[in-house]
């Protein structure tokens, strides 16, 4: 009995760490998308995302079955309602890779990104996809180095971000308000992304040493 | 002591009411400070975040609590473990208030705001607290017929947010690339704070019904 609940708290685990698996990959194509402006890559970033959700309900109904089931108490406990909460900011995630992706269909057959800033958003996507990859060993390992790394890494998404503002604001513009709506919001997306895998680790951060860290909500604008 | 079990139950579902007014409160002060270029009271805004973010703690910490102490079963296990995701909800449109309120701040004397957006922006600030007063009265009483018409309150928001890009789009804009970027970002928390609103409600219909809502995510320009 005691070994058949352990066996579903490790498969919960294990589901947590495929869905920043799917996370990654959609934000991955969805990067690739924007910047080739390939519709159909597109498209298969926002039909995926049904198979996120659905692992994200699979991994609610189960935890909340064992909560119900097995009356755990303390740290297994903690473990449980610690995961619903990750899994809430993975499903988040696959959110902010559809809207990537929504923005490279609407493009289409142009791409949303002009030449200046490809090499940004393309390093975005890149620390987007690392971060996550780095959130889900810190979920299966709880390896806390791993974790102070993946905070250094959402400061270089931080540091990105403003890159893209700076080059929105340097005077020379040139591609119109409505490519600089979607730099804007795509930049937004790519940073709330990162901010939630923080947010995913520090909860592994918290089960582990019991010590609260702030939720990530730096924003280059809105918190200057 | 299912008396005091009960009187507990009843505390939490309290405390997040007042978290809805603590931060409908807080999105229509940073909404005037945003309209008004007022200093002073969008540096209230981000100061009083603190006590929005203790009452995310106290609330997060007693519903542990609960959860350790009296195995709640079924129906008191569901409503708390909602109870737990409606904080985090409300936690994140305090932040959201705050990143308006830093918005007007960082503008500041002058309004972020151009004359031809106050009218939208004034309206989007008051659907944003109608909305989240409703939601506090959907905590408070369950009642179904009130969480209909939030729904129509975030489509309103919704309006509102195309309106924004709308006008963004127009050809006409004066205001130069900063102003757009602020206002493509404002028009974005208020979006998201009302998504946030309603998935609040939503968790209320689920457990009332039983009935599981989509979460919120619509978003005027990148799901189009």
């Amino acid at each position: 009995m005691r070994q058949a609940y352990h066996d579903e708290l490790n498969a919960i685990s294990a589901a947590l760490v495929d869905m920043t698996n799917l996370v990654g990959s959609a934000m991955n194509r969805a990067t690739t998308a924007l910047l080739d402006g390939d519709l159909a890559l597109a498209e298969s970033v926002i039909s995926h995302d049904e198979a996120i959700d659905q692992l994200y309900r699979e991994i609610e109904e189960r935890s909340l079955e064992l909560l119900a089931r097995q009356q755990p108490v303390a740290g297994d406990l903690r473990v449980l309602i610690t995961g619903l909460r990750m899994v809430a900011d993975l499903e988040r995630m696959g959110d902010l890779a559809v809207h990537v992706a929504k923005v490279a269909r609407r493009r289409y057959p142009q791409s949303a990104i002009p030449a200046e800033l490809r090499a940004t958003m393309l390093e975005m996507g890149q620390v987007a996809q690392r971060i996550v990859t780095k959130a889900g060993s810190v979920i299966a390992s709880r390896d806390l180095d791993m974790a102070a790394e993946l905070e250094k890494d959402d400061d270089v998404m931080d540091s990105l971000h403003r890159q893209v503002f700076a080059e929105l604001l340097d005077g020379e513009w040139q591609h119109g308000m409505e490519c600089a709506i979607d730099v804007t919001l795509v930049g937004r997306y790519f940073e709330r992304f990162a901010d939630h895998a923080v947010s995913v680790t520090r909860r592994v951060v918290f089960i582990v040493t019991g010590q609260r860290l702030e939720p990530a909500t730096a924003s280059a604008v809105s918190s200057a």
